[in-house]
């Protein structure tokens, strides 16, 4: 095992405030300390949460490097780490899984105490940062930041996958895939034969109409205001492609009666209270089931009608497919290389890291599902 | 096969407008119309839902008879009921089951279409009504109205129940047990050496009380601003009693506080949006689980905080237990005469029907669990 204490210093993606073009830096990036883990990026893909960071949408610290789906090897670790080693090929996980917490020793919780999401220090555990630039500390994102071509995180928030991981895609399988796909799948449990709706139709909502075709449904509503979305929708198995902005009436009082009862399974993929609402409103009455995926911003209110919430629907937050991390993403890898899930309609397209502007360009223009940076 | 073709003349309590004291009236109950059974009432309870009806919080059409948990005897069929026959002992369903509609053909579904809750029409299927008084038609309500002598139902309405069924309490079988104990046990499945906390401990919520408590749930928290109502709460197996309006802080916050990371189950048994709010965020943010049981009165939202949804909390809707009730609530009925379930420390209270005046009083002092009226 190598102990590296050197400093690195590489290219780095920081944002130094909000609403603020990113600006490619030389960034110096300290050692790993004790439970923390460097690793040297291979990809990273460009989410949206990334996008309500630098938006200012959700509460963090500037100046920071955001990006938190990433792949890489590891290039050292600090003392005490034990589950990876340098060389090692990882995901980078946006929840981690400390396996000591509350919600990671309950069978059912997947939301680890120690995730830095809500609410975000923008630092290491021990209250201090590991990048510099131009002398000033610059903050983390989630204790993943992606954008990077080294960063640092604690041993939690690392999973070890299959050497014969592509590393030039695998990074879907820290977020996106589990997020979205396995959301149909594993959260939902999506039947055959049951009638879906899903509210955009990006990168993560893309993932969710794969998961709820490959489970079977009989019928995939697609939701977004960017009709360029559309055709790839079709696509990936979208049957009825719906635009609120040219509807009469509100999408959940037309996907209601394009249904006639309402859906089994709505998908809220965007991270807004109207259309989680729409989202909820959507589903049949007695047994719809509503996954909210989409991450609101602060201070915003989801206001449900309450008299009839008794007559039975389900409303669920899922973040990564309610998988516990670090226990099961290695697993997705494996199904990926086994065939069992094809992730590459999902990697739309692939840029030099340099070039993170025109990937956000093409994210903001909704031309891409996601758009991986390759170090 | 007898088809009685006699009006019955009979009593009942009517409601003739909203806020009005119940009067014990003579009424004239017509013979069952095709698919409709007129049943002889045996005992009836009375449960939270009929006095949101009596204040005029749910929407209902007045002059109305009250009152949906109900056992009796069939006392004539209409043309076409096939399912039960004059003699049987039967429970009258709040909610039915068609076997016909979108959600009882749903593997899921219970909450029948053919309903009268939401919203509630006070009339057969056919848009009349079998009870008249003193030359006025009177409303029925839920298409149930047990507060009466003799009723008539819709078949799909009606369990047809083992013979060997005690008629003084079964009744609670047809709408408390289910909802309050069986949401517990088969809805949220309560596991062993959770933590539990029920808002409202009058009879529903005493019902869940002891399906938590049934299921192995290590701490149950009941909360009530009714003091009165702890001793029998802890008879029944609540460890810990709040009264939020003795607590400085929100009730919500001091469960947390006791709980350190918040509750697996909180069960809402009150119908305000208030306690709605404060058992979803008494949840355990990652894997908790909220059964909103109360019916909330129309035009009230339940607004949730957006930003934290996605970190895995579930709320669900349940009505019955989710059970589909002709084909389970009669299983449910052969499950106490094998004394798997223990319904009578909810039957605390007996009273003549003409008492109705007096159990209602001991049901707004919280004196009584159920009090069960007696024909």
């Amino acid at each position: 095992i190598v102990l590296c204490q050197q400093t690195i210093t590489c290219r780095a993606a920081i944002a130094w405030k909000t609403n603020s073009p990113l600006a490619i830096e030389e960034v110096q990036v300290d050692p790993p300390k004790a439970g923390e883990v460097r690793i040297k990026l291979k990809s990273t893909g460009i989410c949206g949460s990334d996008d309500h960071v630098l938006k200012g949408l959700v509460p963090m610290h500037f100046p920071l490097i955001p990006g938190h789906e990433g792949a890489g090897i590891v290039e050292s670790i600090g003392t005490g780490v034990s589950s990876v080693k340098p060389g090692d090929k990882v995901l980078i996980l946006v929840i981690p899984q400390c396996r000591e917490c509350n919600s990671c020793l309950h069978l059912k919780g997947n939301f680890c105490e120690k995730q830095d999401v809500l609410p975000a220090s923008g630092l290491m555990m021990d209250g201090t940062s590991r990048f510099t630039c131009k002398g000033k500390r610059i903050y983390h994102s989630f204790r993943t930041s992606t954008f990077s071509e080294y960063t640092v995180v604690p041993e939690f928030s690392v999973a070890k996958i299959d050497d014969a991981a592509p590393m030039d895609k695998i990074c879907l399988i820290s977020c996106e895939v589990p997020t979205g796909y396995w959301a149909a799948v594993h959260s939902a449990k999506v039947t055959p034969g049951s009638i879906c709706v899903v509210f955009g139709l990006g990168g993560i909502g893309s993932a969710v109409v794969m998961g709820c075709k490959a489970s079977g449904a009989s019928r995939i509503i697609g939701v977004d205001i960017n009709e360029e979305k559309f055709p790839r929708a079709r696509a990936l198995g979208v049957t009825d492609c719906l635009n609120p902005r040219n509807l009469k009436k509100p999408v959940q009082q037309v996907v209601k009666e394009m249904t006639v009862v309402g859906v089994d399974f709505a998908f809220e993929a965007i991270g807004l209270v109207d259309t989680m609402l729409a989202a909820w409103d959507s589903c049949n009455q007695s047994y719809g089931v509503c996954l909210i995926i989409g991450w609101a911003p602060p201070n915003t209110k989801l206001c449900l009608e309450a008299e009839t919430i008794i007559s039975g629907r389900t409303m669920k937050g899922v973040c990564l497919g309610d998988y516990k991390t670090r226990d099961c993403i290695p697993q997705l890898v494996t199904c990926y290389l086994q065939n069992k899930i094809n992730i590459d309609p999902l990697a739309t397209h692939q840029l030099p890291f340099d070039q993170i502007h025109k990937a956000f360009e093409l994210y903001h223009a909704g031309k891409v599902i996601r758009c991986i940076l390759l170090f």
